[in-house]
């Protein structure tokens, strides 16, 4: 039987553009993994690792104009979002390797031998060793930056594992485009190309997860697709971690004094956020619980011109569409739901942006109104209005768990005065990342980053952007009474690699610039 | 239907003893989780936590005689075991309390705004927090350390989370004993009792990880019982982390050189090694690779000495006796299989340590001596003899996760010449810790130490001994934009709690020594 075509698709006309690859066999699966595996050891070395995540970098950058056309004419992002997540994930694999060189993920904690104690303890010297082959599946709306060159592959890349990516349907060509920056990179440093790979196809991806030499996997995408490889990934025989980011709502708190304050500006603001990248950040504000009255009134009338102005926009491709036409008209009509912008079908290829109003009362109880607690991709919000800030707590304690939670304050409460200590501290369970002031969208690859929080955010306890996205991918093992000569050089008492470790309680800084 | 009781029974003749308490209805589980969940927020002060935990030591060590009497009637581990058991369950309460007022585990990383960055960098500032209710699943074989006052609870109380400890049937008695100890420890720290408590039953240990209120779990124990938990934590509607420690044969390899060195020494060691606490340690070296011929025989000799003298000890229950019983029986039978000193039924409470024998080449290929790969609890090891190195890698690549893994070098290996390095490297993806010389049996609470190797060995990639044990019960939050007056005071920019935080890629030193 001949293996399932891979068409890339024009999501603007809804023709296909070129036959790209074929669906993985099962057997294919074994052999790609197989082969990654067999090269595993290549990327023992951590200064060849850097150097090639930072060759990457730079091959992407110089291939910039072609994967970019590619990816635009797949997903339909246009060429300036696109360029920005070139040049976002070109910074991603470069800070991972600054990460590399500097040597504090291996979390090095040594314990000489101690007499003194009882029982005595033995030489002990804790270090952390890469897993093995890691899955990584890529996601529909960040072509780059959360797929074949990005942040899951670049973290398990610098923890030394070698990568097999599962491509996403909607942009074929773009991954094997970037599989093939990446590979060569890898030859360019003196590596095997197989420490990355592609493969394509659903059932594919189902046979990755499950194969015996997979370690690990990382995932973006829906709760759905999500949560069955994560399943799978639970009742193997040899259990594996999976870091999957599923779904997330991003919940909005504006106070009353906020919204007297400033309520055209958040406004403004919110539509703004709702609408970026067509509605289709993981991190895109879906439910806004706004003040009734006045003051909230100022809010949602500039949130309405804002919207209003916004073209009609091609999603990433026509399932998501249909999708989202019937997501926002099953939301539209319920009871006491208002549509001040309606969301919908733009033209024949395209969606309205629009957002859906309702009393806060309706969500904070279990009922019919509780679709509007889920995610519906795309440009549509769910501006709940609210009452009294009991009415804000009842609905955020119905809340499932998220990427982000948004407080906007009036100065005086930023500055203390009133409830915000006690809405930032109600807001702080839901979520990853917590923002007071300005909107979810846009997450800074930056080490203080928590792109990660409560199921279904994710799927774990960790972070798929930041620097210590690395930690997924590792894990502890500690040598006892081992001879120096025998020891890893990471690991022997004279330090020669010069990396930050902790001495018999004592701090010893590396020669590398810490925390970068 | 009344609820069926629990007994506390000598595992020297079987009887009962007392009767301790109830197993605990699903009802009376969902009232002590939504309990824990409710007291919750006592527990965010560090330093009343470190107070708690130093409390609990100091109570427990006041309480010593009334502890060790009653596990040594419930387990027969013999009051010097068990004295010592407690002295180390103290000493990693204090050890975590040390923990906590450093502060170094919630991993704080602040980055200031940077506009100079493109896009531009907002004030992101990451902690860790608490995971909420832990439940924790008592050891058999570890009444103490492994059990209500042990590493798992102290770990997850450190961490701030509240703990309802499933009592382990062996020794329901020590463990109503120790949960009040911790419950008073509790009230004389000015916290409520409720942040730790204790339930019986099997089914009652099933409701619990279901409990939608429960946000992570530990467990010590069978692979059975614990990939049963496991899987019931991954089919949640919401799943949480389960960090089980389910089972470890341990393997051994010892050099030929390293026989014909100190044959009688290995020998003796081992004997040791494998019976001591009646070979029933997580640790206990269950396949050690000998040498054939005359050097591995002068070890194997030994060993028979060693393992005869041995006399006939009492297993925690008779169900694990009954389990040894039959498991060295059916390990004895298979072909070529020998039993130099032959393990077993000893009277008509206790068993007899033994060893059997076989040829590594039998190992080296699946069939029905795979038997032999699988850990048999009780005083029993497998001593395989091979002929050349590549039959200890043949039969290495075959074993499955392990705790510990351990090689036995010559001075000149240990110095660096010959296989000692490659023999090493073949170790280290088996197992969590890694011993060179010395036997495994002993876990040292330090640090470095790593207790959790590949599957089964533990169902995740932390620890569940040593200083990161905490880890396994917090996850991290990033805050973005928050003013100053809003901010935990660990994040602010004066660092009040003089806390261990990495600012802009500088290392702020805390206050207190890192790494105690």
């Amino acid at each position: 039987m001949a293996a399932a075509q891979v068409w890339s698709v024009d999501p603007r006309t809804g023709k296909p553009r070129e036959e790209v690859a074929a669906e993985a066999t099962a057997e294919e699966i074994d052999r790609v993994v197989r082969t990654a595996h067999a090269v595993r050891d290549a990327l023992a070395d951590r200064a060849v690792r850097a150097a090639f995540l930072r060759t990457a970098a730079a091959l992407l950058e110089e291939t910039a104009s072609h994967v970019v056309e590619a990816a635009d004419a797949e997903t339909a992002l246009g060429p300036g979002r696109l360029n920005g997540e070139l040049a976002r994930t070109a910074f991603q694999l470069r800070s991972f390797a600054d990460i590399v060189d500097e040597g504090a993920f291996l979390d090095i904690v040594i314990n000489h031998a101690d007499d003194s104690r009882t029982p005595p303890w033995p030489d002990l010297r804790r270090i952390k060793v890469p897993l093995g082959v890691v899955a990584v599946y890529a996601a529909s709306n960040f072509p780059l930056a959360f797929s074949v060159p990005g942040g899951d592959t670049a973290s398990a890349l610098a923890a030394g594992c070698p990568v097999v990516v599962k491509a996403h349907p909607d942009h074929p060509a773009t991954a094997e485009l970037c599989a093939s920056v990446l590979r060569r990179a890898a030859a360019q440093s003196g590596l095997p190309q197989d420490v990355v790979q592609l493969v394509h196809g659903f059932e594919a991806g189902v046979e990755l997860i499950r194969h015996p030499l997979v370690s690990a996997a990382g995932f973006t995408g829906s709760v759905r697709g999500g949560r069955a490889l994560f399943d799978a990934a639970a009742a193997r025989p040899h259990p594996i971690p999976f870091h999957g980011e599923l779904g997330s709502l991003n919940p909005v708190v504006v106070t009353a004094a906020a919204a007297a304050e400033r309520g055209e500006e958040l406004g403004a603001g919110l539509a703004a956020s709702m609408t970026l990248g067509v509605g289709q950040f993981c991190t895109k504000p879906g439910l806004v619980l706004v003040p009734a009255g006045a003051d909230g009134d100022v809010l949602v009338k500039e949130l309405t011109h804002g919207v209003s102005e916004v073209e009609a926009g091609v999603l990433l491709d026509h399932r998501m569409r249909e999708a989202f036409v019937a997501g926002v008209a099953e939301r539209a009509a319920l009871d006491g739901v208002e549509a001040p912008v309606t969301p919908g079908a733009g033209g024949e290829h395209t969606v309205g942006a629009g957002f859906l109003a309702v009393d806060a009362a309706r969500l904070a109880r279990e009922g019919a109104h509780d679709l509007l607690l889920e995610e519906c991709f795309g440009p549509v919000t769910v501006v709940a209005r609210y009452s009294d800030d009991a009415e804000i707590t009842a609905v955020l304690s119905r809340l499932p768990g998220n990427l982000t939670a948004t407080l906007h304050l009036s100065r005086a409460e930023s500055a203390g005065e009133g409830h915000g200590a006690a809405l930032l501290a109600a807001l702080t369970p839901l979520a990853g990342r917590v923002l007071v002031g300005g909107w979810p969208t846009g997450v800074a690859v930056a080490p203080a980053q928590q792109h990660g929080g409560p199921y279904p955010a994710t799927t774990s306890t960790s972070t798929s952007v930041g620097g210590t996205a690395i930690e997924r991918w590792l894990r502890p093992v500690a040598y006892q009474t081992t001879p120096e000569a025998l020891l890893p050089p990471e690991l022997r008492d004279a330090n020669p690699l010069g990396l930050p470790r902790v001495v018999d309680g004592r701090r010893e800084a590396g020669v590398r610039a810490e925390g970068n």
